[in-house]
């Protein structure tokens, strides 16, 4: 075991878990509240590192998928993952060892705690994206070839879909449209694997990773969010405030745009985010700043707290940052699946330090 | 056995089928060619009364779900049948004996025997509502109170979804939107039950019946009109030309309405069909002529063949047609499920003849 994850331990990954979501992943006070009840009420959750974890061991990815605009009033009661750990169970004939968050962003890197804690099972130091993407096909599973079938998806109310689909598009075509007549969003698993295959397969140590970066910004002296920016070794986009958010919940998703006009050093310039639950591209009149699978994220210019793309609004007085996705989505493979033309833009992926040193 | 579904009954049936799909259910020329190719490669399906069936028989009620106007263009490949059976079997740990048709209307009362012949399988006569209606809670199975869980949902592709919903409305809504996620239909199987349960929860003898109507048009000299009318005890509401169709495929439906004007006798009269994949409600200014559960059928006024909501066009000469549902829909329940309010009409449901002798 790496580490039990106490109050102090979830305070910290909720930071981190914020600002590797890149607007999206869902809401992480919910998230924070949700684990530190679960907790308490349960005992804290294990974290352990795939290495501790015999070959055969099989490990549950999990979360909520949907629009969070939805996920904010919309609330799991807790019940969900024990439910998707029985038909993962009976489907597969064997026993989960552990559960993974299929995206540490946002709050779907916390509610596999939340649901850990209820069934006395370890969660892994690891997880699909080391970030938040919107699409269940978004994921290093997927690029390593392990199928999404057989996903299992719940509600609150104890319905539950178990799909099988022909492909990963498939899966989240049909998972998608499920989770729309959940009204808006549900929990899922998918890309059940074992422990030797989550060695090869996921992003490792982000668990870590996102408390770390919880934990540096904790301990900054004077300005949190320069803090943020040396801990990530992000680029700071923009300084400014919120003048227009453009947002609709459609189709399982939250899609729109948001324009942040600079303030102080950057007066009059403006920048527009695009968002498609995730901020997927910033860019400034015509030229791109950064774009998925890069992460983009906006925080609060007081606290560095960054903002889910649910939560943003007229006025907010925020700093844009961006940074270096995972490596593996950086491979052909990788911008294929999460690059600017899987999101339908016309235009090929530029690393942001690339973008950065030509400005 | 009551009888071998050979060519020349499958297309009575077809006939009989179109006009008991009150204009839904789905296309039966296209219902029809399956069924007989499957019938020439694989043999003539039985047609089982329940009471030749042992009581512990599982059936296994099926067809398309979904909007007709997209039935036409996305057609099954055949093997969703056989595909449906096998998690259906694997869910229950029995044996399916024999294929029902959900709803005996349209091209859904001919799906089943095109799964039956490749399967080797017999069908029941009955099907669980007499006709065609939207929604997948309106069988005779859910008046009964058999549960819809599971129920299994796939396509052309290979896909597969199971279900296990909390109620009968939350089937259908996780239904509903699987089938648009799908493309706006698929192949389904819900509320499977034994013989024995299947003797009271469903209506009875309904392929028979189709049979018989579509021999009695085709046997017809002179008016088919007439004849068909006479053999269902049907109400004659209008004959006249289609003026108007106002149509949409939305939400895993086709809706819409259509203005019929009159013709001859009935020069100067306009009534409105409103449908929502069967025609609904049939309305002479603020008069209702008939409405659900009751049937409304648009027949060719040359051929007496009855035209599906998917199909109808501007120009049609066409006779409007109303008839008495199966007695359990006019029972208190069967009214709350499938009469005019569970449509979101404000008036009470009239049986069609008290309408009618009140003209």
């Amino acid at each position: 075991m790496k580490r039990l994850l106490d109050p102090a331990a979830l305070r910290a990954l909720a930071r981190g878990c914020a600002v590797l979501g890149a607007g999206g992943g869902g809401d992480t006070h919910l998230g924070l509240l949700q684990a530190l009840q679960a907790t308490e009420d349960f005992g804290a959750v294990p974290l352990m590192d795939l290495d501790e974890l015999p070959d055969d061991d099989l490990i549950m990815p999990c979360g909520g998928i949907g629009a969070p605009t939805v996920s904010i009033e919309k609330i799991e009661n807790g019940d969900e993952g024990p439910r998707l750990r029985h038909y993962l169970e009976a489907l597969s004939g064997r026993r989960v060892a552990a559960l993974m968050a299929v995206e540490i962003g946002g709050g779907n890197g916390l509610i596999p705690i939340t649901w850990a804690a209820r069934m006395g099972l370890p969660v892994v130091d690891a997880d699909g994206m080391g970030r938040a993407f919107p699409e269940v096909n978004q994921v290093t599973m997927h690029l390593a070839g392990i199928s999404p079938s057989p996903a299992v998806m719940t509600d609150e109310r104890g319905n539950l879909i178990v799909f099988r689909a022909v492909s990963a598009d498939w899966m989240e075509r049909l998972e998608r449209a499920a989770a729309v007549g959940f009204g808006g969003t549900a929990s899922s698993a998918e890309y059940a694997l074992t422990a030797s295959q989550a060695r090869e397969a996921t992003v490792r140590n982000s668990v870590s990773l996102a408390i770390s970066i919880g934990e540096a910004v904790g301990r900054a002296e004077g300005d949190p969010v320069a803090a943020m920016i040396a801990e990530l070794g992000a680029f700071r986009l923009i300084a400014g405030k919120i003048q227009d958010v453009e947002r609709r919940t459609t189709s399982g998703f939250a899609a729109g745009s948001v324009i942040v006009a600079g303030l102080g050093r950057d007066a009059g310039r403006l920048v527009r985010l695009e968002l498609q639950n995730e901020n997927l591209v910033a860019r400034e009149r015509s030229r791109v700043l950064a774009s998925v699978p890069d992460l983009i994220s906006v925080l609060d210019s007081e606290t560095a707290d960054a903002i889910g793309t649910e939560r943003i609004a007229y006025g907010q007085r925020v700093t844009v940052i961006a940074f270096a996705c995972a490596p593996i989505w950086r491979t052909e493979q990788g911008i294929a699946v999460a690059g600017p033309r899987a999101f339908g833009y016309d235009f090929d992926y530029s690393p942001v330090e690339e973008l950065a040193n030509a400005r």
